[in-house]
């Protein structure tokens, strides 16, 4: 299984891609760069790999800023557009972009195209859970407004990672609102909660309220997935950024005021490194784009080489364990019960 | 300035309230109680204080559990109840509950009515930020649903909270959305961000993500309001409370792994209480229900005796800084230009 990365996107590429790949093929991952061949075969010269990895040539590249990354739509000659392109064709098994996620999606929408009775593609990614497992969350921002129909088939896609990746035979699924009641919620959330209540083919356990996310739904007994619009999704993402990053810095001076408190700093900080890594949602690989014709991941802009190899291991995971086939399959069974 | 206190409402009611009032009456704040007076003559004795605070009698009490809360809805018999009315009729200041949050939002809307060219009421509360102030949030729960023109609404509440209790000359206000762009964010949101831009008497500054909420939106300058819908700040009211108590939690084991970090987490506990404290929102006193015509508070159920303290005081400081009168003349200029 061969997975193609865009060796150009990213803010520090392609420095950080090509030593991401680099210790992703070391630990026996099939890499793949697509990208400027020149400028890649001398970045790998220069992190002394020269000819380590295949090389998939494209002439130019995506910019990471907005406006910019608006200009090359459509762009065939973007190492973007070529590797979605060779994903396509059948070159390789899956594609991951850590450059402007907008691009990626849009690009990879017009590429591949959407399964079959699939309205909207979501972005899914695992959240490593207190109970040291991890639950699949989605859409954590593909779309901004969702329908009810659209969040079930989010629960779809998600019910058939986990099945497929983590061999869960029938994936617990819980809606994210502010009440465990079937009656709280935004009017999008109480609609969604009766679609999935009478669905075929899922396992629905009911509402988890954003408290019990990182214990796994611990309150409805553990789930599997939990399913919620990509503006609340993308919200509670970042929110989650905001105050980890918050309170390490402020455990941070809080040790600094005393020596007592200094030495208790400096003896825990292992510690601590060691909860913010596990708590830090950049950190655990590539969220997937569930829901198009084919396996693409995205990683965070900002990935160093270590968040990057972990993208590539997600992604090496989830199609060894044949997660496109499974998505496939679901969206067969969305379909024809659509058609009925 | 007299506030009264349903002293029956509350996990630990009536001893946590009765203790919280006389903190708060030690501290020189006026709290009158509401509920049974036999059991309130009681539990002051109990407390070492008869005869220490006035007492409202009310005979019944409504029941913290939402269902049984439903049933005693208009019962003016309730300790809710009869404190609201008390405060309709002038003879208390502002009025407190700890109790079921829809009851006292319901019994509020009941009693008070809202204020002119206010649709809908929000929950507003004071988070604290890493620079050691507090931006007003909201709405955190008041209405899961809510349209762009009353998140405008939200808006003029939070400006007058802020200019009259913080004396605050022009409050920045920010709209929370998952990007910063005023085209990104789901379709309310970018019909609220037209509508604040034109709106009169509001210093709109723009949107701010997630990530940023703690840090007062730093990205945009500093802000002193933060508008959101009901079910969106709800949601990350409750992500907060979780994530700390992961992140406490999971410190907590990793501070028992070994002998050094065993150590060092002993000498760093009270600086780890200390972040804990200051990043828990229950801690910090209670939220006012904006829109309706009188001043109401409302504190978390779970409150222990210094966390009900600590909302006497937010209230407390919040009418003697005249919010009341700034809220009925930011409603009659939202109502003016309405009927212009």
């Amino acid at each position: 299984m061969a997975i193609a990365i865009d060796a150009m996107g990213g803010d520090d590429a392609p420095t950080s891609t090509v030593a991401g790949a680099l210790i992703a093929r070391r630990a026996g991952i099939d890499v793949t760069l697509v990208g400027d061949s020149a400028m890649l075969e001398r970045e790998l010269i220069k992190q002394g790999s020269e000819g380590a990895l295949d090389i998939i040539h494209a002439p130019e590249t995506v910019p990471m800023d907005e406006h910019a990354a608006l200009s090359v739509r459509g762009n065939r000659r973007t190492s973007l557009w070529v590797g979605i392109n060779s994903l396509k064709n059948g070159e390789i098994d899956a594609f991951l972009s850590v450059g402007n996620t907008g691009a990626a999606m849009a690009t990879a929408l017009m590429g591949l195209g959407r399964l079959p009775g699939i309205e909207r593609p979501a972005l899914g990614g695992l959240l490593p859970t207190s109970d040291g497992k991890q639950v699949m969350f989605l859409d954590i921002g593909a779309n901004a407004d969702a329908r009810p129909s659209q969040l079930v088939q989010f629960a779809h896609l998600g019910s058939a990672y986990m099945r497929s990746v983590f061999n869960i035979q029938s994936p617990r699924i819980a809606l994210l609102s502010i009440g465990s009641e079937e009656t709280k919620g935004s009017n999008l959330v109480i609609e969604t909660h009766k679609l999935l209540t009478v669905e075929k083919h899922l396992n629905f356990v009911g509402n988890v309220e954003a408290h019990d996310i990182l214990s796994r739904g611990s309150a409805v007994g553990g789930v599997d997935v939990i399913v919620t619009d990509g503006f609340t999704g993308n919200m509670c993402i970042k929110l989650g950024e905001g105050i980890l990053e918050t309170l390490i810095s402020s455990l941070r001076t809080a040790a600094e005021d005393s020596t007592r408190a200094k030495i208790g700093g400096l003896l825990l900080s292992p510690a601590l490194q060691y909860t913010r890594d596990n708590l830090d949602f950049r950190k655990h690989g590539a969220v997937m784009l569930l829901g198009v014709q084919g396996p693409i991941f995205i990683g965070h802009g900002r990935s160093d080489s270590t968040a990057i190899a972990s993208a590539l291991t997600t992604a090496d995971y989830a199609i060894k364990n044949n997660v496109a086939l499974a998505l496939d399959e679901e969206a067969r069974i969305i379909n024809s019960s659509k058609n009925q």
